[in-house]
This record gives structure tokens, sequence and C-alpha cells, in this order.
């Protein structure tokens, strides 16, 4: 372990959030509020990030080691210095809550344990927004894209925060990579600021939303979430989040005019069919039971919700407390299953999805004949025995966390689903579950314990499990 | 597919069945019950049977793809002959009713719709607790004792009956594995009955507790289940069903006085320290928030629930529903792990389990060294890449089938906690769930879809998943 790489990273990763910093400050001096909270965190920030970058100066190659540890160790700082501008402006009670709401915005989960978020400084909520933005790219992505590693190095970063069980390079160099998902993103970002003004959303609001929904965040400036907002607004917002949860490399090929390799794409198919079949279901489950006077409105409202779950955004419409039975559980199958890999979103990943539903169909074909040689191929191509192995053992990784994190958070003494619900929605970074922690309400009443189980499955879960395990394996500590 | 050897597997367990009747038909004849419903059903079971046989004389081999579709379809078919007695009797409302009983004898689930056991005939008692007898170790299993298939039929019957991820021939004969198999299961089922005798427990309640223990199935004669016997007769329970839920190799290797081969079996020690570690965890959370004055009986009861529910049986000394959270949580988690594989148990089996724990470390050395090549070692013997990928893939399928069976189930409209435990009650084989259908409740309450859908997943349980899902793939039923 190179402990100088390791510094460097974190160094600039600091520099880069001190930098960023300056956006809700900005906001901040336009709305005449306070600008010191950010001024003293950014300026923190970037001392200890200048310390860091000073005493790990040199050429250093970034391995598979270091990519790994210091990522988990970077988003952890990161939430350590982005939730200072919170204690600086008194609007939490303690450093948990402070830790997890930071965590909760960088990780694009959204959720919070604010009771009153309409009460928080304009420019705060921009900083939440924004973190999620920030967070959904990611930071040493957005890093590799203008510092200099040596070769193969940028590789080893962004496939400790990129999703997915393969990470291909869309280009044959990592760091052009990076430029082109940056300038994806940045593009669709703009794209869905102008269409929300264009809807008459005020700017305040179109900021955040825009912010949160690209980051497939979660977090908004009203206690009503998006409930508020007219239909055409929320339209606007589905279909953001819906384009944000969708695989990257998709955009890439429509960019090439590749469009029949772009529409071949099974992921984006099989994405597509599950939030439809789930919005049907759950329409149906709605007009059966609940009412059955406005179908558009509950088509709406069932496709708004299932697109904000899937894609582990959050925003909420209608309440799913009140919904019947089987659309909870549709809900809930939808936190696990998430949205695209190599998108914004979290959650177990359509792709890995595809690949376990083909290599089980194989497993029969093969148990039955134990004789035949069957591949498993997606998009054309033989997906390898050993990413099949891979995906295999995260899904038991997967469920793991979920059990074991269920297990501590059950020391709160919660109900069932409220503890189940909670998990799910802070591991998957989906923001709110099904309880006291639904849609419209909030993670203050777990105690100090519970936040930390939550804000440590935020971070296992939006880095994809690894880089987080890996900070407490023995070998990536060792010397060599 | 051939299907005459299908129908005479099929046509053979039949006729086994309506040999295996006669036990609750002599019960009868000495209670001076009737014993007409046995005659009829053992009749109607050796007809087809023999009908079946004379069908499909000759030599057949039987392969893989056989095996496994005989499985489903055996196991589906005993069922609806066992179930009649139930019809018979008149003690059901509904043929839904009598099929879940009787699969959930057969499946050793321990799963009850009936309101009040206590007021069925004896004979009938006997009859469901023989089935987790016959249910435990496999009905095929038996069949290929004694009746003659060509080379390497036995082998693709016993794999798709006895559990976990390899299945291993003790001796080069599948037969004589088969034979060696139920050799130790009938001398531990005779040893068992014996202690409960000496131990003062009712020779109709012994015979009943043995059968149900032996096949860690669940049902009891009483409504109290196992909650008015003596400590030391819960005590011998408890002993037995965790030596039920030990691998079977284990006492192979005992009785071939191979100790330190035995001894070093990874999966026991890990059997045992979940088992201990559970039950200390559930007796500090009960002393800590129930009760603190008498703490022996509290590990009692703790140990005897850990194990109970652990090895899928489901007997019980006291109501999971009123425990505190975090022990309820435990329960959840044993219902998922199970105990060994190669016993009367199910769940997903602690040799799975091991396996992907291994495999996960594995996978993160190979991460943060990617050139590293490391094996996966279990017992000191190299686990095959294939082997991983293949419990990666169950794995998987197990959780699928959770989450859809959670889907289905939710429909009947039930609170969260009682849908979700009643799957992982069912599916896992255990029995009692948490909530309504919780350690002294039944299934009474639920629709006949509901019924159905557990029914399924009882059986998919048993069989490890596979045989089922194969009856429905077009592949099974190809002519070659």
């Amino acid at each position: 372990m190179n402990l100088f790489v390791i510094a460097k990273i974190i160094g600039v990763a600091l520099n880069v959030e001190a930098g960023l910093m300056m956006v809700p400050l900005l906001f901040a001096a336009y709305y005449g509020e306070n600008v010191m909270p950010y001024l003293i965190s950014a300026f923190l920030g970037f001392c200890i990030g200048l310390v860091l970058w000073i005493v790990s100066q040199g050429e250093h190659k970034v391995k598979a080691k270091e990519g790994f540890v210091s990522a988990g160790l970077t988003w952890i700082v990161l939430s350590l210095i982005g939730m200072l501008p919170f204690l600086l402006f008194q609007v939490v009670d303690s450093g948990f809550d402070a830790f997890f709401e930071t965590v909760s915005g960088f990780t694009t989960t959204g959720a919070t344990i604010l009771k009153n978020i309409e009460a928080l400084p304009k420019s705060l909520n921009i900083w939440r927004c924004f973190m999620h933005w920030i967070g959904g790219m990611g930071v040493l992505v957005f890093m590799s894209v203008f510092v200099r590693f040596s070769s193969g190095s940028q590789m080893n970063l962004i496939k400790a925060e990129i999703s997915g069980a393969v990470v291909s390079k869309l280009v044959p160099r990592a760091r052009d990579t990076a430029k082109i998902l940056y300038g994806i993103y940045i593009g669709m970002t703009v794209i869905t600021f102008i269409v929300l003004l264009i809807l008459k959303m005020p700017v305040y609001d179109a900021v955040c939303a825009t912010f949160s929904a690209a980051g497939t965040g979660g977090f908004m400036p009203l206690n009503s979430s998006c409930a508020s907002y007219t239909y055409e607004q929320q339209l606007a917002l589905g279909i953001a989040m819906f384009a944000f949860g969708a695989n990257f490399n998709f955009y890439f090929l429509l960019l090439l005019r590749k469009f029949k390799q772009a529409f071949r794409m099974e992921e984006i198919w099989l994405y597509t069919l599950i939030a439809l079949g789930a919005a049907g279901i759950i329409s149906i489950d709605l007009m059966l039971n609940i009412d059955h006077s406005k179908p558009i409105l509950t088509v709406h409202n069932a496709l708004f919700n299932v697109v904000s779950i899937m894609t582990s955004t959050g925003f909420a419409v209608d309440d799913i407390n009140y919904w019947p039975g089987i659309s909870k559980a549709v809900i809930v199958f939808l936190m696990f299953c998430g949205a695209c890999a190599g998108s914004t979103s979290c959650g177990f990943k359509i792709s890995r999805l595809l690949i376990m539903i083909k290599a089980t169909c194989r497993d029969i074909s093969v148990q039955l004949h134990p004789d035949m040689i069957k591949k498993v191929h997606i998009d054309g191509k033989v997906v390898e025995e050993k990413v099949i192995r891979a995906v295999g053992v995260y899904t038991f990784v997967y469920f793991m966390v979920v059990i074991i994190s269920t297990l501590l958070l059950s020391i709160d003494g919660k109900d069932w689903g409220s503890t189940f619900t909670a998990v799910m929605a802070t591991f998957n970074n989906i923001g709110p579950g099904i309880g006291s922690n639904g849609s419209f309400g909030n993670y203050s009443e777990f105690s100090n314990f519970g936040k930390l189980v939550m804000s440590a499955d935020m971070l296992i879960g939006r880095l994809e499990i690894f880089p987080i395990l890996a900070l407490f394996s023995r070998q990536a500590w060792r010397r060599f």
C-alpha cells in the first residue's frame, strides 16, 4: 500500500470539494445569507487538502488496491468536510445528524434527518442538492479528468466509482472516458434545467430539482417533495430521472450515431420493461383498491413513483404508506433492482439482474443436460464465466449487507417494515422507505447508532460494497 | 425426455407411499379409529402406481434431465395422494387446505392450516409426523435403495433430493450411498425414540416427536407444540434436532473412525458457532428487555428456538412474537441460513454460506491485487470455480423466489411482517413465522391462492429450487 498515493488522491479531492463549495457560497451571497459557513468549510478543506498534496508530491501510480482504498476513504473524508456548513448554520442537533445528511447527499440517497426543510437557508438547500450532483457521477471520475496520474491509474480510480458488473472504457484512454461521461452528464443537466424553466418552475426550485434529478438523489427544498408541482413539471422530472438512470453508454452510442447498437442494448430494454410493468401493476392495484375515478392521474402517480424509486432518486408525489400491500411489495422489489449500470443511479442494477437471470436459465439447461456447453450472451457478446461468478458473489454480499444492517438497525426497536425499508432505502441510496421514514417522513427518530449504521449503508451502497469492505481488509494495508 | 422413465419412477414412488401408509393404518387400528381413509388412499395410490409401473416396463436409464423432472413431479403426485386421508377424515375445509398440510408434511415444513390439532384422530397426527420422516431423507433416495436402474441412474435421483452445493457419494456406488444414508437416519431415529421414552414422554407423543425431529419437520400432536414438555424432554428434542441438522457425512466419518477428518469439517464448526452465537445474542436481548430473573431458563428457551428455526424444524417452547426486535431479526437470519447440507434440514445451507463467505474474501483480495491467483479451500480441498459460480446463481434464484413469493403473497393483504416471514417460513421449510402465523399460530387465515403460493414455496424449498423450475423449462420436455 502506497500511503502517499492515497494522501494525494484525498488531498486533490478535498481541494476539488473546496472549489465546488463556491457554488452554494455564491448563492448565499446572492440571497443575502451568511457566507461564512461555506468560507470556513472550504478554507479548512483546502488547507488539509494542500497539506496532503504537498507531503505526497511526485509521480505516483494508482494500482487497483490504492484505487479501492482511496475511493472508500475519499468519500468519508469529503463527507466530514461537507457536513461542516450544516453544523455552522446550526440547523442540526449533532455531528451524527450532519454526517448522515451529508453522506445522504454525496451518495445521492436523499434520506433526511431534517424535520422542516423549508426553514433551511436557501443556499444550504442548494448545497444539499449540489452534493447529489457531485456524487452522482463520482468525485474520482471528476478528478481524473484533469489530474495527471501515470498510465492505468485513471482506470483504477474510475472503476471504484462507476457502477456495474463490468466497467468498460468507452474509448481507449480512461481519461477521455471520464471526459465523455462528464460531458454527457453536464449536457443532460443543462437540458433538464432549461426544460424546467420553460415549464415555469421557479429558478431556485429548478436549480435544486435539476441537481437532485441528475444525481438521482432525492433532496428537494420543499417538505412536500414534488407533490405541489404541476403535472407537466412532474412529468419532466420523471423523464429526467428515467434518463439519468439509463446506462450512459447508450447516450455515447447515440452521439456516435450507432443507433442500431444503442437500441440493441438489452439492459435498456429490460429497464424500460420493468418500469412499465411495475407501473402497470401498481396502477391496477391502486384503481382496484383505492380510487378508480381518476385513471390518468393514478397512472401518472404510479409511473412517477416507480421511476423515482427504481432510479434511486426518491422524489415523491404520493404517499406510498397508504398504498395497498401489493404496490408496496412492488416498490420494495424496485428498491432492490435499481436502474442501469453506468448511470448515476444505485441499487443492485439491471445489468446484474440480466446476467443472473440468463445465468440461471443456462444453469437449468446444464443441470438438465450435463454435457451441454452453453455460454451466457448479452448484447450479442459472451459474458465471461468469471464475471458471472463475481456477480454471484456480489449478489451474496448484497443480501448479507441487507440482513446484517437490518439486524443492527433492529436494535432501535422500530417496527419491522420501517427497519427493513430503512435499510433498503439507504443501502440502495433511494431515500424514503415505507413507514415513519416514508415518502414525506424523515429519519430523525432513529438513534445515533442507527444513523451511523445507515450512513455506512449509504456509502457501501454508493460504492458498490467492495471499496468500503476493502478498508477492513488486512491485505489492503500491507506494504506490498 | 423419456416419459416412460418418469412414469416408472412416479409409479414406484406411489407404491412405496401406499406401503408406508400402512404405518398410520396400523396405529388407527390400534387406537380403534377408522382405518378406511388410509385403506382407500393406499389402494388408490397402489393402483395408479401399478398402472404406471406396467406401462413403463423395461430397463431404463435415468439421465440428469429425467432425475430432475421426476423428482419435481413425484413430490407433487405423492402429496396429491397423501392428502386424501385429510379429506376422507373431513378434518379440512377444502382441497387447498389438504394439499397445503400434506406438502407441509412431506417437505418437512410443519406449517399447519389446522386450528385445533388435538381434535385430530391420533393416527392422522402420526401420519402428519410420519410424512416428515419420509420427506426428511427423501423418497427417491429411499427408492434407489431397492429399485434397480441402469448405472448412473441412482445418482441422478439422489442428486435431485439431497441438499447442498456438491452432492458427493460417500462410497463409489450411489446405491450404497443411499443405503448408508438411510442406515444412519434409521439408527438416529431409533436412538431419539428410546431417549424420549426413557425421559418418560408418552409413547404417542414420542412417536410423533421422533418422526418430526428426525425429519426436522415441526408437526406436533399438541396445540402448545413442545411448551408443555419437561425441560429434559425439550433438551433431548433440541439435541435431536441439532443432530439431524448436521451433515450426515460427519456421522459416516465417525462410523469409519476417521475422527480427525470428521472434526475438521468446517461446515460442522460454523453450524455450531452460528447456533451458539445466535442463542447468545438472543439470551442477552431477552434478559435485558424481557426478564432477567431466570437466566438458565432464558438460555434454554433461546437455544431451543434457535436450533428449532435453524434446522428448519419449527418446534416452539416460547412465543417469538413477544420477543424484542433484535431477537426477531436474528431468527429471520437463521431462517435464511438453515443448517448443514446433506442433512434433513432445509434453508440456504451453511455449506453454501461458507463457500460464499470464502469466495467474497477471495474476491476482495483479487480486486485489490488483480494479478493474484487464489483458490477457495474448504476442508483442505479446492472448491472448483464452477461450484462457486453455481452457488452464486443459486443465491440469486433463492432471493428471487423470496421476493416474487412475497409479492404474490402480499395480494392477501396481511401485514408486512406476517407476509415476509410466512414466505421465509414456508420456503425454508421451517413452519412458524412471526405474526399471525407465529410460533403457536397457524396459516388458516390465508386465501386459497396464498396457500397455493406457499405450497409451491415449500416444494421449491425442499427440492432446492431447480427440480421445480425445471418443470417449467421447455428444454426438459423436448424429446431429446
